[in-house]
């Protein structure tokens, strides 16, 4: 049974290479759900929608977000109609922001969720951190933005400076989420923006005490780099790292997971920083397409059960 | 200043026919609401967007509904995902229906019919009949069915034996309907279902009386025969007059309109009938295109002021 922490595009390709390697049911996928929102009176989830369109084969992976073979139609229209254009909603997408927030009215998103991957053929088990909103919210040179503010119609250009969980105090972890941790034989920490994706996974209320639990029992907790050469692959961690004072790097990666990871997964790249005192592992961590997140996923799990005691 | 009462596509094509003869201002467009439904959490106004669309010139004129150029990615993708598939929503389409459903949540439907026509440079006035809550239930041989099952679901199979009007008597005409018959020069009730189209306008407490005020004091009221040689042009119409007991004709029209048509408008098909003792005139009312329209709108405006005291 593996664990994977995910948020973003990156921890769906990571989700899917493990997806890829693992019998049916042998894999739970908690996905961050601190970047929904509300748009147009929509419930949209992007961190679950990637996970779940990744997992199902349907995610374009030129453009790095949402379903291959998009189109456009309503954006065209909307904007006729004089609506807001700043959040792009996929003829495609769309289906799945408006059967979602329909049966939000009758069901918990965890049920949504299953339902939707049920649909989709996934045979692995895709849970939210949390049935309950949480919303990411981010401290900037600017100001408070809220998390798709930043993100999309700022583009993340603001200086990070910290974020507010709004709702997290309150939140409870999905059912199901603590039962995998604690049934967990590995935790894979996806390579995703481990302040916008990782941290509001963690700091829901048991979340991070488990994960710390499952590693005092021996578990391995393994942190998958977002970083490449001193880059992110995509999204803003990098920038974000250089804007608190750190580099993105093994090192600062694994004094940023101290308190849980056990082990590192490393780029080739990176093979010449300093790297940290835990079990490192260090192969080609860029996932192109499927092949690669397959490739990433072997590599990841053949690690795992050499790490295991 | 004319008001033409419409609903669906004869009654869109119509408007947009007159709206083509007419100043900008001239014309208001007071449009069933009885169909109007709850789908997928959306609010639906299908008689406002045809006239919307066709006054627009964003209408298919082939398929007869909706937008030309329409595409069905959205429903593509919620098949996949399990979602209903017995509406039909058009990615186009459906910028409608969501924009309209987020601004109801801070405004009357008619604000949002009037946002939209001026953001699709309508020059004229669309109203709803009504901005409170009108659902059409036809009585069949089968039993009660709300009007989408009755019309999109069930293609008007079950036979036709009337129909209620959910809440009806607690609804108020919407602003300006009952000033602009109060101002009319002329009343086209436009080629749309007598049954399904017209009578729920006419319903709307106050709106039946003020067009009957209007025929005394001189207003002509020009009833267009949705009917062709004993046919309608489109839907149920000529069924249900047949299920009625009564037959698709000039005679059969007038003494449905008795109460207030003075009148009528029939096609060339059907001059050999037995006509009613009220004007006629008569001309090619098939209109295939925005030139058709055009034709037969100057046509009823022509016949409109020759009637005038």
């Amino acid at each position: 049974m593996i664990v994977a922490l995910a948020g973003g595009v990156g921890g769906a390709r990571m989700a899917a290479g493990l997806a890829a390697c693992l019998p049916g049911g042998d894999l739970t996928v908690v996905v961050n759900t601190g970047d929904d929102f509300e748009h147009l009176g929509l419930a949209i989830s992007p961190d679950i929608d990637s996970v779940l369109y990744t997992l199902a084969g349907l995610n374009d992976t030129v453009r790095g977000w949402g379903q291959s073979g998009e189109t456009w139609a309503f954006m065209e229209a909307l904007g006729k109609l004089g609506g807001p254009d700043w959040f792009l909603l996929g003829d495609r997408d769309l289906a799945t922001h408006v059967l979602r927030t329909e049966r939000l009215r009758r069901q918990t998103l965890s049920e949504v969720t299953e339902g939707f991957a049920r649909q989709l053929s996934i045979p692995h088990t895709v849970l939210p951190m949390s049935d309950d909103p949480v919303r990411t919210i981010v401290l900037t040179d600017e100001g408070e933005l809220p998390f798709q503010e930043y993100f999309v119609s700022r583009q993340a250009r603001p200086v990070y400076k910290g974020l507010r969980l709004e709702g997290v105090e309150a939140a409870r972890a999905a059912p199901g989420v603590i039962e995998a941790i604690r049934k967990a034989n590995a935790i894979v920490v996806c390579p995703s923006n481990p302040w916008l994706s990782i941290a509001p996974i963690l700091r829901v209320p048991g979340i991070e005490a488990e994960v710390q639990a499952a590693r005092e029992r021996g578990c391995p907790v393994v942190a998958v780099s977002p970083f490449i050469g001193g880059q992110a692959v995509k999204g803003p961690a990098a920038k974000i790292m250089h804007e608190l004072g750190l580099e993105p790097t093994p090192a600062a990666l694994a004094r940023l997971y101290d308190d849980f990871a056990t082990a590192l997964v490393i780029d080739n790249q990176d093979a010449q920083q300093a790297l940290p005192a835990i079990p490192v592992h260090v192969t080609d961590t860029l996932m192109r397409d499927a092949a690669g997140q397959a490739r990433l996923g072997r590599d990841v799990l053949v690690f795992v059960r050499a790490l295991r005691p």
